[in-house]
């Protein structure tokens, strides 16, 4: 099974513990709402974590997939707050197949906003729960 | 020259006449701020002519290529209004040549905000100009 093939298991399987095995220490994520990245991996992994349960709902789905070389592009589409939602995660891979930047864009505004709203309430009950 | 050469160039000129070689006349166009594509090739053409006028400063660059069959997706990074805006042009080709459906994301949300308001600007213009 192919990097792109495991990434997509995990998805099917909402399996977000397999993210402990899959990011690189030193890897970055650039959130698409904020402009800073966030370094390292426990943010990187705090950050997909909670994408993973605001975005993995019943309508999400992968629309297409185009990969070359260190490079893969998932674009995906889901309905949030009844909002239609379209992006793409943007992956960069080092040879040992390990996540060094995770990108993600978000359109249009109307869907943008209702990613950050509801990324804002889970990273906000992450916090909680470890404070 | 393959396409992908073929649009570089184009880019790098800034020769925006040569967007009515390289359209399909089926083709659609997506914005990055609004849900509803815009449909046809006299439609997509309006819209990334404005999109060339607006996000073709001299700060403009492609930062990342990611190409497998008949999809390119085009990483850029530009500062406009002092804002820094990170996008990906999303372009789907047919077996001829021509560009079928242009789908653009930005982010972060104030990097959208800019484009939305530079656009809105350069259209208006634009409708002005023919009308």
């Amino acid at each position: 099974m192919n990097r792109t093939e495991y990434w997509h298991q995990m998805i099917a399987n909402r399996n977000v513990a397999a993210l402990d095995d899959l990011l690189a220490e030193n890897s970055v994520f650039h959130s698409p709402v904020v402009h800073k990245p966030q370094q390292g991996k426990a943010m990187v992994q705090r950050y997909l974590s909670a994408a993973f349960m605001v975005l993995l709902n019943d309508s999400f789905k992968y629309v297409r997939e185009v990969q070359s070389g260190n490079h893969t592009i998932l674009e995906f589409q889901l309905e949030l707050n009844g909002i239609q939602v379209n992006g793409v995660d943007m992956i960069q891979w080092d040879d040992a197949g390990k996540i060094t930047d995770f990108k993600v864009m978000v359109r249009p505004l109307k869907g943008m906003q209702q990613v950050q709203l509801e990324m804002a309430k889970m990273l906000e009950r992450f916090a909680a729960q470890t404070s």
